[in-house]
């Protein structure tokens, strides 16, 4: 890399811790997603644990689905529908190799939570009169720096959650 | 199959029915584990995610590690050495294809957490004192039905964790 190129690596890492700090503060004051109305639930981090998953393909993310503590008593007690009330959170990491784990396990096999992608928080809030129109449910993304995803990229959610309808729309099992 | 080995089946899946259901009411009663004498904490699904991690070759899991509130704290000011009272559970699945998943995706991309091996809960539990030897750290390890692994698997822990020193002996990042 030449002098410029390395200049511009150090502003851009720069930033990018700028950016991480301001987020890490929890973002309650946050925009609203588009169609849904929903903003980032404050302490949202803080929710208990559903399930752990991971995908390939394109998105190739390592995810946590969290729950407030509506969402946790509907899932533990197995009953569906989920109550108005509901919401529950997916948090999704770039599914990156741990090389100090590896070298631990003497083999390539570890994956850890790396960056954000642009994918990074989802949220389904059951509230059945407000969302009647999508099963109940209404759907919201946001990016690391809370920035909420378009109203054309939001309309593609409930669509892919109609297959799941036998379990009130939601993919999600809970890991016991 | 034939008959019999039907109603093996049956009666070994009703058996781990049974097991499941024992243990969701969550074995504060249970076994200790060997050399460093812990239980399984009382609540320890309740815990606040620190991140989330997938292991490939023979393990081939996903798992989350949760932490007590200590040990959230201790995480999220980034300082070391953990304080005495830090509890860190790492809960762990088999890591399993999602067919579901894979329906809406249209294509084999989407793992999601599947039955408990036998390497289902560990602890990480920092008493400076009392775990003088073994860096600051008790370890345990349960099985589903709560069975502590024995001494013999105890006594590989500490040396794993021996080359993460500078991180106070802890493998998981928090992932924010």
């Amino acid at each position: 890399m030449n002098r410029i190129s390395l200049l511009l690596v150090a502003v851009a890492t720069a930033a990018g811790v700028l950016v991480s700090v301001a987020c890490a503060s929890g973002r309650a004051d946050g925009e609203r997603a588009p169609i849904f109305g929903i903003k980032i639930y404050p302490g949202y981090r803080d929710w208990k644990l559903i399930s752990v998953a991971h995908e390939q393909g394109s998105l190739n993310d390592i995810r946590a689905i969290l729950g407030n503590d509506i969402a946790i008593k509907a899932y533990r007690s197995d009953k569906l529908p989920f109550p108005d009330g509901t919401v529950i959170a997916r948090i999704a990491w770039k599914d990156v190799p741990s090389e100090e784990n590896d070298k631990v396990f003497g083999q390539a096999q570890s994956f850890v939570a790396g960056p954000a992608p642009d994918w990074y928080l989802q949220f389904m809030v059951k509230d059945s009169k407000k969302y009647a129109a999508t099963g109940g449910w209404g759907f919201a993304q946001f990016d690391r720096d809370g920035k909420p995803a378009g109203e054309e990229k939001l309309k593609t959610c409930f669509p892919c959650h109609v297959p799941i309808r036998a379990r009130d729309f939601v993919f999600t099992h809970y890991a016991p």
